[in-house]
C-alpha cells in the first residue's frame, strides 16, 4: 500500500540521536551526523520543537528531547497489558525477596525495563523504568534470547561486550548459556553486567504461549547469592511471580 | 527559513491521539478521526511502526502507542536539569513531611510531572512521572500560573473543569487565587482537583529568576490540614525545597 514517509523516519532518527552520546546536539551537528542539508534538518527540528519532542537551549540553541515525549511515554504504559497485570504480582516479590524487581520486554536490540519495584527498604534507589538492559548479560535478557526467537537473533547477531570479566561474550559460550537457561526455566547474571550485581530472571507467556516479557530480581551477590550459587528460596519467588503473571495473561498453568 | 513538515505534524498529531481517551485504534478511525485518506494515514502509521512510535496488534489490527517513546521519555528525563538538580532535596522533603512528593514543569495545557516521590510508608503507589496535572486547580498548577506568564495565559483561555465541589472555576475567583498565591509565595490544593486529597506547592526559579517549575507535597486532607488550614510545618517543608532547588540551579538567595 504506501510506502515509509521519509521526514517521519529523519524526525525518528534526530531523536534516536538526541537520546544517546552528547544529548544537546547543535543544528549543524544533527544535520552532519544525518547527513541532511542543514535547511532540510531545520525544518524537521522546528516541527519537533512545535509538537514539544524537541526543546531548544534558550542561551547555546542547541537542541535536546522535549517533555511531549516522557508524557506520550507514560500514556504507552497506561496500555501495556503485560504491566498492568504484572502490578500486583512483582510488589509481592519484592516483599518475599526483599530485593528491587524488574519486568523487561524485548525492544530494539536489548530488554526495555517498563516496570521496576524498589528494594523495600529506606535506600535511595533511581527509578529505572524507560531504560534498557543488554541481551546477553542480563538476567532478564537472557530470559528472552533463550525463549524468544526474536531476541535469540538480536542477541546472536550483536557484539556481546564484556562489560565485566564474567560477562560471556564467545558465541558457543552464550549458546551453552541459553541452553542451560531453557533446562531450568530461568537465568541468572552473576557480576556479568555490573561488578558485585547479581540477577535472576523467569520468563512470562502469553495465552498464546509466546514468551512476552521477564521478570527478575536484582541486588548484591553477596545478598542474592550463597557459596557461589542463587539463594533457592530466591529462584522459587522470582518462578512463581513469572507463573502467576502468566496465569493472569491467560498462559499455561504450570 | 524552513517551514513545518506536514507529515511530521501528521504522526505527531496520531501519537496525541493514541495518547488520549481510546488509545487503541484501527486505520480507519485515525484517518478519519485527523480527516486524512486511509492510503496517507497508513503510510505514516507504518513508519512510525517500523520507528517502535507506534505497535499494531496482531490480533484485532488496532494500533497504540509503541515502546520507543518510553526509551526516549526516559532519556529525556536523563537530561532534566531541574529534575537532576531536585532529586536529592525531594527525597528530603518526602522524608521531612511524610507524604509523597511532585515536581512539575508547564507543559502543553497543564502541568507534566517529572519527579514523584513516594511517601515513605509501605503502601501500594503508582509512579506519575509523564501524568499530567490541571493548571487551574492543582498546586504544581497554581504556583506556575502565578508565577509564569506563559501558563497563566494557559490556565486563564483554558475551561476550567470542575473537578469537585471545591474546584474554583470562575476567571475572576481564580485570579483571586492567583493574587493570593503570589501574596504568600505558595499555593494550596484543598480538594479542588480530588476528593480528600490536598496538596501544598512552592515555585523554582532559575538563574534568571524565571519560574521553571513546582515543587510540592500532596495527601490525605486529613493528615495535611488541621482545622480547615495546610499544617505550617509542611508549608515551610515545601518552601524549604523549592528555595533549595532554586539555589542550586543559581537563582538568588532567599
Amino acid at each position: 500500500m504506501a510506502g515509509s514517509i521519509q521526514s517521519v523516519e529523519r524526525a525518528a532518527a534526530m531523536l534516536r540521536l538526541l537520546a544517546g552520546g552528547e544529548r544537546r546536539l547543535g543544528l549543524t551537528d544533527i544535520a552532519s551526523a544525518l547527513g541532511l542539508a542543514k535547511g532540510t534538518a531545520h525544518g524537521i527540528l522546528r516541527t519537533l520543537q512545535q509538537e514539544g519532542f524537541v526543546e531548544q537551549d534558550e542561551v547555546s540553541g542547541r537542541y535536546q528531547l522535549g517533555a511531549e515525549l516522557l508524557r506520550l511515554g507514560n500514556s504507552y504504559l497506561d496500555v501495556h497489558e503485560l504491566r498492568a497485570r504484572a502490578l500486583v504480582w512483582t510488589d509481592d516479590l519484592a516483599r518475599a525477596s526483599g530485593e528491587a524487581v524488574y519486568l523487561g520486554v524485548l525492544h530494539q536490540q536489548g530488554v526495555l525495563i517498563v516496570h521496576h519495584v524498589f528494594r523495600p527498604d529506606d535506600s535511595r534507589q533511581v527509578l529505572e523504568v524507560g531504560a534498557m538492559q543488554p541481551l546477553h548479560s542480563s538476567a532478564l535478557g537472557k530470559v528472552l534470547a533463550a525463549y524468544d526467537p526474536v531476541a535469540h537473533s538480536e542477541a546472536v547477531e550483536a557484539a556481546r561486550e564484556r562489560f565485566t570479566a564474567h560477562t560471556v561474550t564467545g558465541a558457543a559460550d552464550f549458546e551453552g548459556v541459553l541452553d542451560i537457561t531453557r533446562a531450568r526455566g530461568w537465568a541468572v547474571d552473576l557480576e556479568e553486567t555490573w561488578e558485585g550485581v547479581a540477577s535472576v530472571a523467569a520468563p512470562i507467556h502469553d495465552r498464546r504461549r509466546m514468551p512476552v516479557g521477564a521478570v527478575g530480581i536484582t541486588g548484591a551477590v553477596e545478598r542474592v547469592c550463597e557459596g557461589g550459587e542463587v539463594r533457592a528460596r530466591l529462584v522459587a519467588a522470582v518462578r512463581d511471580c513469572a507463573r502467576s503473571v502468566s496465569r493472569d495473561l491467560g498462559g499455561t498453568r504450570f
